[in-house]
């Protein structure tokens, strides 16, 4: 059994390897009568889009999505709207250069899938790590640019806080600094460090780790749902795809294990919204499963590119020992490119809960049931 | 939409409210010929079950596991076998004690999932927490004794490797000590300096978080699956479906952020049973979503348990802002037993990805096609 | 794989066998605050109870239905109502009677599922059919109960249209009648000649079938979806998952084929509720995939019961020639009891596409959007 | 919540209107290792491809199919595989034509999806049908012809047994006589008297229905699951999400209800390779949701094109009445064309089905365990 496909009511499935004409998704389950034209998801996708710094692989591709169905011009508006009907995104491969993978085609790379994609399938795709390759995860933003105005009302955002093992000072957050440099870095003085370190990484032929925050303000409470279908495990599912994704937190996260029961429980108060005011966030907004009302935060780490110019030891597809170096264009840190990409499944993930909540209890949002009688 | 279902080809549905007459699970999928009986169950509930030391609830549960259906004699062998058809697991509730819990049915615990039930529902269990209490792990720990015979080759085992600020050292680890002391904590060492810690929370009437690891040994290569279906992405989702998860780790988790490429990628050997040997296991058996054949190794931290003496702030359901203190019977740290709802979920993620690797691939196991011509 | 789900948001989990401690169901999904008790559910299951004429089979069930989860005392009204988290429902099985069944525990009998359950699992329960058995359908009315709730304003109400060779006349349809006969018939006249048909054949120890009606009225036009959702393959699939029935009609259904377009298609008129008003209901209200507004009708035939007492052909299960004769207790013709099991399953999947409408669409029922400006 | 995907593990998910760029399909959970290039699937898309006939659609539409990603050239033997990953179809629509619906664009032609579409979504697409076109079908064939490979060994054909109200004489079934004549009539007979049956229904503007049946020959035993995933139910949720279908049989079907039980049971006899031996099929291959290794035998009802020349009564979306004719490119019979589709559907639930039982199983076919110890 194979699994493309992400989401219960709005659901992405994706298609298309690294190297083919073409990669694509189909997202089902978008309501009707949303304002959509391509212009809306190309921002995003530039965003991700590489060859953009220094930082990033200098694959050439423009990335330009067409929507191929799904989608038609009202009558009377003339605005071009969705029709409720599957909405087809298609983006051209360009820049496939095939030649330069030629050598590794039956070497093992570490750190790569390629024993576990043969070990599956008796067969893999060597051409740029075929349905492996982050390339895919384009069509992820182009879904998550719909599933954004699915939830218009909710702001999804992410940044870069720790690149290698230097982080940023979180009194430094600016969400302006985060366009103003290569790494949607937060914090204007972690990004000058950043670059210097990011530089000699590169030049060492090297590659590191990063760790991402995503945050969706605007989330009402209400949304997710208990034991299996918990927001958060949602959220774990959907960055744990992202490739080279190792670890995942919401909230406090692996550090919640230190606090004490005094320290983590977040205090509520009397809101004037009729919704608790709460006086902190520990929780990360989401309790039992389930949106509290509050930001929703949530972080994940990414290992160091496996592609290096460092020799390493493997084994070829006949079991015999190789010395492997990965030539070929890279990031030497994946992590910045999935920041864009974390956005959009985090926008993805709500905006499938967003209609199951509405779904189930009937509600567009959580009406808090305050005053009551 | 409510989720009550883990599972694409196991799966595990389970119902029941912490002071309802009963809990349940149908485990649905399961193959046949299965050989199964109550007692293969009972000894992973009698792990979980609360009031077994100072250090947990001291609410008396016999969780004594009923097989429902699903299950019959085989006329020439004797022997109770699972039959194909869904197996229904019932244990009756026994020491509810609903008054102990009277005096916050209008009040939102901070830290709980009172307030987001209410936000979502209109309408909440108060009593011990109704579906959203840790009495539910129970049915999943049932249900992993079943995951577990359908592995068998594979051996899930789980320990606890810190407790509040302390951890383990690692190379204390012996798997033989976890069961010797009442937080399976795989070093004698730490477990000595854990009771003196705990029983200081305890008595403060405070509690603390912890981080629990489970490894996986026998998993061949190739189960998992790429994209959305990524065993880590399915593990990162079973793990935060437990009451109470902040943070989910795959092999080096969020510290692989910190690693360089060189580091970071296992290096490959040739192995004598045709299958390559790893150097190292950063990757925690995991690569590109499917398994390498090494122990998968993963982590998740469980925040304080947020039920303390100490009085807190927050509203009731009127909106009123009021103090309040949990009293009842609790987990200081529900870390602890969340070891073995750590294994059944591990174990029932490994099912799962077992026959779905079955059903595309024709494979009982990963045939790695070597040698090859 | 095995399937003992229905439903997309609102799922009903099946187990149990005919001869176990008791069957049950999971109804997931249902929306929070509906009124239920199990006195809302028994009148579903007293109307399909066997032993309430000679025209069923004589094995006495009392059925008595308990919701185990699920549902709670609103604290302000008093009412009982749902919770939003799963209602588990049981039924202990009383009359089991094993010993009728012991000497065809080896053999196949025809028409029966004896001989596939063996040759899909290896193994079969022959005690009363095991999960084979109608018994299973209990589960299905008591489920179906909790659906009308769900879509109250919908009437889903089923009749017998045909028994063996004789149909009703359809002039004589009057819905006060299906109340008045043992056969759920709303043609009287028929009714009193089937009586006397069904004593031939059921003291001939033969068995004929039968075709069920099931109508809905009060569908809002825009339930269903286009393409592999559609509303008429939903009903579809849920009928033929009802024992024996071997075919499934919507609105004309196969004798669409023999219908000019003339003929076919239903004209409209502008009706006076901003809904378009038909002229006739050839399409059984269902065009697209999606409802109308119209009432639904839906037919399904059942097969004669397999058990019989005149001795048939067939082997035993390690290959023998046999002759076997079906004693035990049985429904001359099961098409009588399928009825209210028919009506459930319709009402199951209206609550779902109900559900799933408003999933997509946030309205609660299609707000025809007539006058347009 | 939309639905454009069908079946489990073999998945399905079409996209793309009449009218737009192109039409596609995402076939995901394809077994690995597969030989399969675009010529495997063009042969079945020109059966079903319109205009090549009078008693078609003259639309002219080349269908060329291009497979756009989960294939690549085997490195030892040069053929072209599948490689576990999603397969994705494309087909450009060439033929649009759009101006010709254009009158039609606000008013609601009796028997089509116009009022539906619009009432659930607030909009449609007028041109050509939009998503609710049989054009849609083109994907499912070329999907169908990979589930063809899938279960390779199970041969899978289609007949048209009815026109209008005119059958075929079944002692005249002649397989070879199908691609005779231009209705995939197995009895030459009929298919003369079809000929002028249909030019006399063509010339005079109207339409009629038609009744087709699906054989598959070589379904082993044991394929299909109990209660709701039963292989019957699966077959008409497929045959039923077809346009235009009214109505689904298995076996004897509706007729099954005047059957007496002795008629109806099919007799066993041992057969000389380990399994039955069936004296009649009358449960069409299918006995409790489960494959009896006998043909898997279905029929479905097509209603009459509802695009005809005759005026009819109709309203349009403000709610006046309007009357309404068809022009345009239409079937005559879309049940004609409906043949491959419904062959294809078949093909895809028996892909499925194989898929689940292997997984549940182990079992690559039924392994009828006789003789047995």
């Amino acid at each position: 059994m194979s699994h493309n496909t992400f989401g219960h009511l709005f659901r992405v499935t994706t298609f298309g390897e690294s190297h083919g004409p073409l990669i694509g998704c189909v997202v089902d389950g978008c309501p009707p009568l949303i304002e959509l034209a391509e212009a809306d998801l190309q921002g995003y996708l530039d965003k991700r889009r590489p060859g953009q710094s220094r930082f990033t692989t200098q694959r050439q591709e423009p990335d330009q999505v067409r929507i191929a169905s799904g989608v038609m011009s009202e009558e009377a508006s003339g605005r071009q709207v969705t029709t409720g009907t599957p909405i087809a995104l298609i983006i051209d491969n360009v820049d496939q250069r095939s030649k330069d993978y030629g050598e590794i085609r039956q070497q093992y790379r570490p750190g790569h899938a390629d024993f576990t994609y043969d070990a599956k399938y008796g067969i893999r795709d060597y051409r740029g790590g075929g349905r492996s390759s982050a390339r895919e995860t384009a069509m992820r933003v182009a879904a998550g640019g719909i599933a954004r105005k699915v939830i218009a009302g909710v702001t999804v955002r992410g940044a870069l806080v720790q690149i290698g093992p230097h982080g940023i000072d979180r009194n430094n957050w600016d969400w302006n600094e985060v366009d103003n440099n290569p790494f949607f870095c937060p914090d204007a003085k972690a990004a000058a460090l950043w670059e210097t370190y990011l530089d000699g990484v590169r030049k060492a032929g090297s590659s590191c780790g990063a760790v991402i925050e995503i945050v969706a303000e605007g989330v009402p409470p209400g949304w997710g749902a208990p034991i299996y279908g918990k927001l958060d495990a949602e959220i774990a599912s959907a960055f744990m795809s992202i490739n080279a994704v190792k670890g995942v937190e919401i909230g406090d996260g692996m550090a919640a294990a230190a606090l004490s029961g005094e320290e983590n429980a977040d205090e509520m108060r009397a809101g004037n919204t009729g919704v608790p005011h709460f006086l902190s966030n520990h929780a990360g907004g989401i309790l039992g499963g389930v949106s509290t009302g509050q930001p929703v935060v949530a972080r994940f780490a990414v290992k160091p590119t496996s592609s290096i110019l460092t020799s390493r030891r493997s084994v070829d597809r006949f079991g015999a020992e190789v010395e492997i170096r990965t030539k070929g264009r890279h990031d030497p840190c994946v992590g910045i490119r999935a920041v864009p990409v974390g956005e959009a499944m985090m926008a993805v993930v709500l905006a499938d809960a967003f209609l199951r909540h509405r779904a189930q209890t009937g509600a567009p949002d959580a009406r808090w049931p305050f005053p009551r009688s």
